[in-house]
């Protein structure tokens, strides 16, 4: 655990999602001392980044803390963690939009940005079950699906600051559409949406009577739990459409394996933490099948702990990082 | 260029692959000064390492070098770059093979030995066209397919030692057996080996009549030589076969881009010395459809340079490096 704040310090992190926004405040020893949370609620009249403020505002007015030391924000990508600008999240309504300054501005206190990811494989790392790996791979499906690296000790970002896109990885040359634009991306065929929606086919063919009964056929009700319901009540081919996403995600985990030989993968998220050993047994499955002996032997395959505050406890620990100079 | 020798000094360079055994005696400004080559031949009386000692003999004789500072090898993997153990490679007959030892004990001097595509990323990384790169992916189509990574300024090894294995990486799951004995490999879909034999269909149906003239249908004599000529001779069908198979390469690319962000890959290897534009063409376009935007926009996509002396040339690099105790 960091210890880069004294008594009496108290820091903020920040999850900026597509469905959610979260803020934490945590107290030197990163305990929780108050919190909040909204549905993003794009498209609407409020831009994001006004309803993103009045979360952070309502966590402190919970942790009935005067001042912080500074403000971590996770966001989607690409962003530069250099100046925080977001560079262009469709999702967020957000292109070349400066968030590190206008939090900084709004609020009086340093801030640091980085991909929401990112940020959550640093909390599972600083805070979870790999504190020991000097490399380790996170990766997060749920609405889309993101990863995370530690190299060495240290949160890698590549060249353009942006690395770690596993979601955007080509799985299936020609495969579905993804939200970013390519086809056959492992987020288009194994995302929580892509489960959804092929889960809303066999609700309407009257396959998935627990989904239909409790969501109906609208991919955006069928969310992790509703899944997790169906499959624990025995309908047999939302199991085969969860086994078989988790698979293909279990390739792309094997593929890295392959490449970059970390100690250990984390993977968290909404799918996972509502079904962890059937997922789990289905990424380990696809790992013996698809990466090298020698490199997959010793690597632990493990589910996150943080759950929703990887990302905000990652954050604020990153922002007490910065602020220490480390 | 690394300036660790005095004049005076000299440093050989080894390459120990599938099909040669080169050793390359250079001084101490990394100019060549004799060099030896032979075919591997396994599965023949002599072992390879007896052979691969004759080799490095005959490169110090040429040379007229009474002693040298060490011997750099490039090997095929898994291995133990510390301690210069082959753990596994059955295309030379090699299971816990002692390499560095047995070449320490038999010269007397200091043996470092790695990964063979490790030491020729190195090597194009230390006197190619990518030198001024903190952030490189090297791949090396051939009779597999090998990768390096340079991450932050160094060679990355990740956890096992073994990173890289990008030849190993599943792009095709269920397709066709590797030598590894995984299925879908991007070894296995795309090495010379694969084109090979899809020539040799092409051959053997009369639609690759250069090849057929030359070579006949053994996947053994289709060479990339031979491929290029078939290619250049018009015969659309060979030229179909290896755009494919650069552009799974470029697939594998597009995602090391999206997953590591470089800011340069070095392609090189038999197939793209004998046809550069076509192959690197391929691999741009495959980079183009599946590398996101943000990703890959800034990434230069370049041959090697030194072609068959990249991995000797950078093993007597890495060499100097450890001896110099970088």
């Amino acid at each position: 655990m960091p210890k880069m704040l004294e008594p009496g310090d108290y820091i903020i992190g920040v999850d900026v999602g597509g469905t959610k926004l979260m803020a934490v405040v945590y107290d030197h020893k990163f305990n929780p001392v108050g919190r909040s949370r909204k549905h993003t609620k794009t498209g609407k009249k409020e831009p994001v980044e006004h309803r993103l403020i009045r979360v952070i505002r309502e966590a402190l007015e919970e942790s009935k803390v005067d001042a912080v030391k500074g403000i971590g924000v996770g966001s989607p990508g690409p962003l530069n963690p250099d100046t925080g600008v977001i560079i262009d999240t469709p999702n967020l309504d957000w292109k070349d939009f400066p968030l590190a300054d206008t939090l900084s501005n709004e609020f009086g206190v340093p801030v640091a940005v980085d991909n929401d990811v990112n940020l959550g494989t640093y909390g599972e790392w600083k805070f979870g079950e790999a504190q020991d790996c000097r490399n380790l791979v996170g990766i997060f499906p749920g609405t889309g699906i993101g990863g995370g690296i530690i190299i060495e000790g240290r949160l890698y970002r590549g060249f353009t600051g942006a690395a770690g896109e596993v979601g955007h990885m080509t799985v299936q040359p020609g495969g579905p559409y993804c939200g970013c634009g390519k086809r056959g991306c492992l987020e288009a065929v194994a995302s929580r949406i892509a489960i959804a929606a092929e889960v809303a086919k066999l609700a309407a063919r009257g396959d998935a009577p627990s989904v239909l009964a409790d969501c109906g056929t609208d991919i955006g009700k069928i969310r992790s739990g509703a899944i997790a319901k169906a499959v624990a009540a025995g309908e047999t081919m939302v199991e085969g459409v969860v086994r078989h996403a988790a698979y293909q995600v279990g390739i792309a985990v094997a593929n890295l394996i392959n490449v970059l030989s970390p100690e250990a993968v984390v993977l968290g998220g909404g799918l996972v933490e509502a079904m962890p050993d059937l997922y789990l047994g289905e990424v380990r499955q696809a790992v013996k099948d698809h990466a090298m002996p020698f490199l997959r032997k010793d690597v632990r395959i493990i589910p996150a702990q943080l759950a929703d505050d990887a990302t905000v406890k990652g954050a604020a620990a990153y922002m007490a990082e910065v602020l220490a100079g480390a």
